[in-house]
Order: structure tokens, then C-alpha cells, then sequence
């Protein structure tokens, strides 16, 4: 068999994150972590220094490659996460979004149905050319042991952003559209919905071996709301990326569902559910780990703070959790401010932690 | 028995929002709702204009006797809720507050162990004497079927708003805080525990026939935070008062404690506990509703937009919790934009409702 190409299987094997994401319960477990490119890294902020935007900046293969890759020069992570953001998809259907420093995105609100009208979901490949193009560089140039991370962010996720025109406290704006106008708003999300699939195929078909779509505002939703705008779209969304590829196991993160993190263990089809630090990890492994992988949940908050509380919490996570098919990361994304020794601190522990052995 | 006063248990069967709260399942169910004095009322808004400031409001008790009663002269309500604010209690402990319009209320944040010292718990009951006057009035003026409810903040909603000195989205410095100095936060929650155990004595001696107790920030807490901030005081704050008074039923609002709920519904001892909006039902029936009252929980905003879909969202919680011990309320409070128009057809849905006769 000398010179033979390395099949599927092999390379499966090589790359932990992805046979935990196939199902399979690993020791130690595999890490990677939301936002783990960002600002806590003064390198990262030297990268974005040599851009004049931030969408630039997602927008610059060099660039994008490079935040990309930083983490991993410095961390034994199992994954590494396309640097981009979830708004590059209103960008490329034709909305304005500005990312404001100290405030966070702006974007002109979509309230009518004239705006929904003037979307140009045709044009999602072509927009985000550089973003599949960072993608391919990565896939090239990561280390063989490590997972290239596509993400995307979801319907209603994104929806929020839109209709809001940025970030909110309660999202009253959004949810009263989608309360006073459903008809219209269920275009919204249908095009959200239809969109996305189509530029996380395209992520796929750039290099991408797992996909994570961020339902950051899930919990805003009120129960029969959030099953009609989260589950049901993102539920479509696996389905049409498993049939065109069967082969990439897609993560679900629907922040805040509480209870309802059941019906997307039962019904998303997800390969894995991403955890907030709110969720009950005994409840989790009970009524979550018999059906999928899970990931999760420090509080970032702790991996700011550092010292004992983040080593006891890691712990407690590793040991309620550790011993079925899980991925640890954080229960939201890095805090700007958090030391990268605790980042450092914290892989340690993960890789050497050890399924405990009291009976 | 001509001339015999009442006795308990005829009183108690007057008045149907206690008969639930004692357990019993009653059509149609009882109905108040959070926040039901306030801006949505015209009438609110003349008598909020005779105060210089929203405190000076709270505390006096002809202003804040007439807001409390504002709502069942419109309203065909079995509750009546005390005029007055969370906050209260931290202006007794000696914080500065000060409710700022189109704002909210602002603080001086407090950080450091002197200004824990400086607090003043043995001046609760003398500094908030106009509360107690305004429960005293509104005892003697109640109609003889509805129910004096008197409330606090939880220790960990009213510690947000001490540290962080205002709302916030995140909560970051407040629960920082409390990872970063665990034994200087437990002093200020234990602090708070203590004087709302003595607030909430002091306005059942004052008249209040029912409690709830509002946690709003639950849901900001990671697992374990949640359990040690907000149910263990909330635990204890059940538990002291059940030992002076163990008439009077206490509501818990752990608002966002999703799955946690049901440790709520175990351990807390609290005759009833209140929905927000994004718990889902079915769930809420079956692991909570065998163990406890449930109150709550249709969306404020559905509430504000009315029409089919307010219509539909109530019909469906009295569907699914109509059949046990309920009380009709929402997931959190009325917004000021609220059309009164929708509050009356709201009640008389609530009162009209007949049970489904369905197999």
C-alpha cells in the first residue's frame, strides 16, 4: 500500500475534534474555543491594526489567515475557527453593516418588505470570494491533527442584527415583527435560511470540515417562537447540508434554549450541541449526551478571572461530561480583556486531565 | 352564627388567587400581571406627575395607594400588587438611587468591603415605614375577593443593580465580583438575604396576603452561580418566613432558570413559582406543576401587539396549565406602550375560559 493516498478513515482518525463530532468519547478530550482569534491576543490586535475595517479585515486572505492561525501558534487547540463574522452575510445580501469600536455593528434596520425585496441572495459566492479563499489557504496550511472550524451565524441570529440595526438587551424590535408581521418576517427567515445553506456549502466546498452555526440570541425567544424561528430553520439547515455533504458533521449552538436544548438533541439532526454556562451539566449528559456530542461550557467569565474558580469549574465540566463524546470550549466567546496565560492554563488542563476512576 | 366575624377559611375561600396558591386548581383561573400599575395607564401617568421623583413616589402612601388600585378599576383582576420598586431596599441600606427618565435607575456602584460596612440593615424598617403604611391602606380598601400581594427583589437581582449601578446587558462586573471575591459577595448577599427576610416580615405584618420574590438576573448566572446566589438565599428567604408566618405563600420569579426550574420547584419550598416566557410548557406541567403553583407566562410583547396572536398565546397556557393549580400572569412585566384595550381583552379571555372537554 506504499504511496497510496491517505483514506477518509485515516484521516478521521488523525483529527480528534472530528471523531468526537462522529460520536466517539476521547481522552482527553478535544478543545477549541468561541472567539478564540480576538482581541485578548495582542498579535491579533496587530493584525487588525493593518486593516481600515473590520470587514476589511475578514475580507483580506492574509489577513484573515493569519488571526485565523495565531491561536494555534500558541495553544494545543484541536481546532481552528475561520476568522470572519456573522454579519458578512446581511453584507453580501446588500445591507450596510459598519462595525462601530467600543459599540459593536451597526447596520441600516430592515422593516418592510420593499428592503426584504432588494436582498440579493445571488450574490453570497461571489461577496464572500475571499472568505472561501481564506478558508482553502487554511485547510492548506493547518497542522494535520487540527479541524478547520466554518461557521455561520443563524436565521434568527442574524434576523436580529438586521431588524434591530444592532445589538439589543431584549430584542423587542425583532420579535415584535416577527409577532405583528409573520408572513413577512418568515420570508426574512426563509431567505436567511436558504442563504446560509448555500454559503456554508460553499465554506465546505472551500475546505471546511465542520460547520458551527451561532444562534447567539435564541434565548430572547419565547417558547413557541423560538421553535418556529431557531429549531426550524437551523433543523432545514442540517438537513440540506447533510444531503449535499453527508460527510461534515454541523454543531448547533442555540444560546439560552434551556429546556428546549432537548427538542435540538432530538429533532436538529446536529452532530454536536454547544452549550451555555447556564445549562445544568447533569441534566445535559442525561437528557443530551445519550443522543449527540456535546460542547461546552466554561463561563468566560471565568477564563478571565483565571486561578482556582476556573480550574474547579473546568473540572467539574471534564468530570459531568468528560467521559461521553464532548469538546470542551466556553459557554459564549473570549472575553477581550481575558489573559492569554489563562487560555494557556486552561488547554494544559484539559490535555491532561483524566477521566476520573472512583467507582 | 348571625354576627360571627369570618373565620380563616372562609376568607381564604373568597379570595381565589390564595385558594391557588394553596394548591388548589380553580376555573377560570386567577389573573394579575407584573407591572400592571405603571405607564401603560393614563391615569398612572397623571398621578406619577405629582412626584418630584420616582422614590418620592414610592413613598407616599396616597400616590402609591392610588397607582396599586388603578388596575381593578379597569380590570376585573384578583390581585393587587404594592406600588413600590426592587430598589427600595438598597436606598434603606443607605445606597444612593436615583430613577433616571428614559434610563432607568442608577446607583453608586458598590465594589469594595468599607462601603458593605457602611450599609444600614437595622434602619430597613424604619426608612421604608411609607411602604408599610401603603400595604396597611390597601388592605383596609380591597375589594373582599382580591389579594394584597406584597414583593422584593431576590438578593442576586438587587446585588446586579448595587455592583453594577444600573441595568445591564451581561452583568459582567456584578458576577466578576462574585468569582473574584466570593467571601466579601457572600457578606453582601447574606446581607440581603437578612433584610428581605425582614422587609417581607414587616409587609405581611402590614397586611401583604401573598409574596413574590423577583430574581430578573437569575438567568445571567452560570450553574453553579445560579444555585449558590440565587436559590440558596432565595431557599432561606422561603424558609424564614414560613417559620414567623407560615400563612402567607411566597411566589419565587427566578426569571431565565430555564432547566433549574425544577430544583426551584424541589428545594425551594416556595408555594408557587412564575414563568417567564421562554419555559416551555409541556415541560413546566409535568416536572414543576405536580410539585407547585404555576404562574405565569404569556410574552409582554404579545400582550402589547393584542389580536390573534395575544389571543392564541393565552389560549395555549391555559391549554397546557389551565388544569392544575394556575395562575394566569406574564413572563415578565407590561410595557409602557401597552394599549389598555388589550388588558381588558386579555382578562376577560383569562375569565371566560372554559376547560377543553376533549379526551
Amino acid at each position: 500500500m506504499l504511496g497510496k493516498t491517505r483514506s477518509a478513515d485515516e484521516i478521521l482518525m488523525a483529527k480528534p475534534l472530528l471523531n468526537v463530532l462522529a460520536g466517539q468519547a476521547i481522552h482527553p478530550a478535544p478543545i477549541w474555543l468561541m472567539r478564540q482569534a480576538g482581541r485578548y491576543l495582542p498579535e491579533y490586535r496587530k493584525t487588525r491594526a493593518k486593516a481600515a475595517s473590520f470587514l476589511e479585515f475578514c475580507f483580506t486572505p492574509d489577513l484573515a489567515v493569519e488571526a485565523s492561525l495565531q491561536p494555534i501558534r500558541r495553544f494545543a487547540l484541536d481546532g481552528v475557527i475561520l476568522f470572519s463574522d456573522i454579519l458578512v452575510l446581511p453584507h453580501a445580501l446588500g445591507r450596510k453593516v459598519v462595525f462601530v469600536e467600543g459599540k459593536g455593528p451597526v447596520l441600516e434596520p430592515l422593516r418592510h418588505a420593499h428592503e426584504l425585496d432588494r436582498l440579493t441572495p445571488q450574490a453570497v459566492r461571489e461577496s464572500l470570494a475571499a472568505v472561501f479563499e481564506t478558508l482553502r489557504r487554511l485547510r492548506q496550511e493547518l497542522p494535520k491533527d487540527v479541524t478547520l472550524i466554518g461557521f455561520a451565524g443563524a436565521p434568527w441570529t442574524v434576523a436580529c442584527y438586521m431588524v434591530e440595526g444592532e445589538g439589543s438587551r431584549d430584542f423587542q424590535a425583532v420579535r415584535r415583527l416577527a409577532y405583528r408581521e409573520p408572513a413577512l418576517f418568515a420570508r426574512l427567515i426563509g431567505l436567511l435560511t436558504d442563504s446560509t445553506i448555500d454559503y456554508l456549502s460553499a465554506q465546505i466546498e472551500a475546505g471546511a470540515e465542520t460547520l458551527q452555526i451561532f444562534d447567539s440570541w435564541a434565548g430572547s425567544l419565547a417558547e413557541a417562537e423560538l421553535r418556529r424561528w431557531s429549531l426550524e430553520p437551523l433543523t432545514r439547515i442540517v438537513a440540506a447540508l447533510k444531503q449535499r455533504h453527508p460527510e461534515v458533521p454541523v454543531i448547533l449552538f442555540p444560546r439560552g434554549a434551556g429546556v428546549l436544548y432537548r427538542e435540538f438533541a432530538l429533532a436538529s439532526g446536529a452532530a454536536a450541541l454547544s452549550l451555555d454556562s447556564s445549562l445544568p451539566l447533569a441534566w445535559a449528559a442525561e437528557e443530551l449526551q445519550q443522543r449527540t456530542t456535546l460542547q461546552g461550557n466554561l463561563d468566560p467569565l471565568l477564563l478571565l478571572e483565571g486561578g482556582d474558580a476556573m480550574r474547579e469549574g473546568a473540572e467539574r465540566i471534564l468530570r459531568m461530561l468528560g467521559n461521553g463524546p464532548f469538546v470542551f470550549n466556553l459557554g459564549h466567546g473570549i472575553l477581550p480583556d481575558t489573559p492569554p496565560e489563562h487560555v494557556a492554563e486552561l488547554v494544559d488542563l484539559v490535555r491532561g486531565w483524566k477521566a476520573s476512576t472512583t467507582a
